[in-house]
């Protein structure tokens, strides 16, 4: 997608041929600033600190960290060590493990003076294959807008509502939830989208509102508190959000928030979608709410808040008061009721077993086969 | 309530008998800083700026906004001028609209000369009502968290959600929704309230964090989004709000957020409660969601977040992009469908005509509308 006018990536290899350039997710939207990674630790360290994040982007960023780890030992030892140290960055990220296994099951048969080539091919691989998954996706999507556009009779303009950040940023290109939107927009559909701040991280005031702005897609910043009420007086045509692990029947683990968007749209009658690269899919999980972990994060990003002076100075500033405890959630499970349809790279299908099995018929459990 | 271990209400006349302090709530957590209020002017800034907030305080100060007008002129067309300039600080409030009838029709009968002090003693007992409506009401809540209590079988804590601020700070004393939850902590019964940070004005990470913290409160501040991930998880016993605004078939108007809180506690089977002074509700209305019109606030109150740096200064900073818009809704309205209960000074009651009525007989129209 678009930055400054230009296309680009989250990701890529230096004209060095073999440091990853990343942009510091964190120091958006004040400053657009890129990063060079020459090492296994700054690889999790980017992970770990949310410069990069998003479950495909950290997923493509974790297969550069495998690549960035045997430059100087090639060993299976070595192999074995950048995928332990970067799984334990992400531990809920379901596809950075996926990517971590990719990377083993491709190195692993090689002997150590392949494998360095091999390894960039290979991340090389996932970042394009996670950018067709997600043009894809958005192909599958558009659809979904467009029946609104005819619906609506193609007048006035398309509201959508999203929460958090499932845009490029947060993959390798076009995003997850994002790029049936990129895809309207281009192709001429007026659209408008309620962005939802998305406390404690401000990933939709900070990332949503910046790359869509970016990319020239009109957008409205709101509270997370305002998605009811919008829909209620019939300002949202329909919501779409990405997810970071879904279940086998179709409940979806998404960023804190995306339950209470899910509760509001069905008691208003709004189709919820949820958009999903399969790699996030879970296959061995079916109850979310029960079996889901839901990672507890540091109680300074509720308490601290960043934003920029009128000097242009990017401070942090405490909101509670001395003494108040916090407690810092970062996901809950939708439970797949909830969920009008799922997008996947694949198609759209219900959010149920049945519905995934449609579109995944490999996973459908070989019965009889014993007897 | 009290503060630094001492009692205090939330608005006072000083000792010099007739300026009026109040507590400056625009500075809270981070300072503790009270004002004195000498003129019409600066009673309608205290409103208008959220110096002083919450539906029963705005009506005290307005009160005594008409007293301090009245000390230079106390003639026909001075009290209609401070009421009209009172009135229009907070269009949407209710019983600003009430308190300044009431100061109206005890004023008008009088000659100029006994109106002065009239005016001290109406508002004085205005301020008083406040106390006793709001003590009731802390009552007949305490009644249902005794019940939660008892079903717990007297084991763990009583976990209370709440949204805003509809505590002390919001009126005279005791609060609405958090009165039932300081009888309750008053008695002993163990209570531990989950404080939504209340996004845009952060209401809840820094008026009710505080005041449940200066009382000596057990309480967490969590993020908007979070509410429905404890419910899921069985972490939220009851939830109990306040309202601006109640029609007359039990939607309340609160602040935004409100709704969605009400549509996970259903999901989940938890009661939701809404504690109201009578004033509050406006008995010419009927369909909340259509007929009560939503303030929309200043596009700031979501960009530019309060906060203090680590030396101790109070600064504000900016957390969206440049160039993205925003929208700020101040309320959302909770269809009667949604509210477990009200509960009123009167009692508890279904939210719906027959309830309201159950309690209100009478059902007079609000005081002073002349019909």
């Amino acid at each position: 997608m678009k930055v400054h006018g230009k296309p680009m990536r989250s990701i890529w290899v230096e004209p060095d041929g073999w440091s990853v350039g990343i942009i510091d997710q964190t120091r958006l939207p004040h400053a657009f600033v890129t990063l060079r990674l020459t090492t296994l630790d700054e690889a999790a360290h980017a992970i770990r600190s949310m410069q990069v994040r998003g479950a495909p982007l950290i997923g493509a960023v974790a297969a550069y960290g495998v690549c960035l780890a045997l430059r100087g030992d090639a060993s299976d030892v070595a192999l074995e060590r950048a995928c332990t140290h970067l799984q334990a960055t992400r531990p809920t990220a379901v596809n950075l493990r996926w990517a971590l296994d990719e990377m083993r099951q491709a190195l692993r048969p090689l002997s150590p003076s392949e494998r360095l080539t091999a390894a960039y091919l290979r991340a090389a691989a996932l970042s394009d294959e996670d950018v067709a998954i997600n043009r894809a996706i958005g192909e599958h999507g558009l659809g979904l807008i467009e029946s609104v556009w005819a619906r609506k009779g193609r007048q006035g303009r398309v509201n959508v509502l999203t929460h958090c950040n499932a845009g490029w940023l947060a993959t390798v290109d076009w995003g997850t939830a994002l790029a049936p939107l990129y895809l309207a927009h281009d192709k001429g559909i007026p659209l408008h989208v309620w962005v939802d701040e998305t406390r404690p991280r401000n990933q939709g005031a900070g990332l949503t509102a910046w790359e869509l702005g970016q990319h020239g897609v009109p957008h409205t910043v709101i509270a997370d508190n305002v998605g009811g009420h919008l829909m209620q007086h019939g300002e949202v045509d329909l919501c779409i959000v990405g997810t970071d692990r879904t279940t086998a029947r179709g409940d979806v683990a998404n960023k804190i928030g995306t339950y209470l968007k899910a509760l509001a749209a069905k008691d208003n009658g709004v189709p919820f979608y949820v958009a999903l690269p399969s790699p996030t899919i879970d296959w061995t999980l079916e109850d979310g709410v029960r079996d889901i972990p839901i990672e507890q994060r540091d109680g300074r990003e509720l308490t601290d808040i960043s934003g920029r002076l009128p000097s242009g100075e990017v401070v942090t500033v405490r909101v509670t008061p001395e003494g108040s405890p916090v407690a810092n959630y970062g996901f809950d499970v939708t439970p797949a009721r909830l969920v009008t349809a799922l997008v996947t790279e694949r198609g759209v299908c219900e959010a149920s077993t049945e519905g995934l099995l449609s579109l995944f018929p490999e996973r459908r459990p070989v019965r009889g086969t014993g007897t």
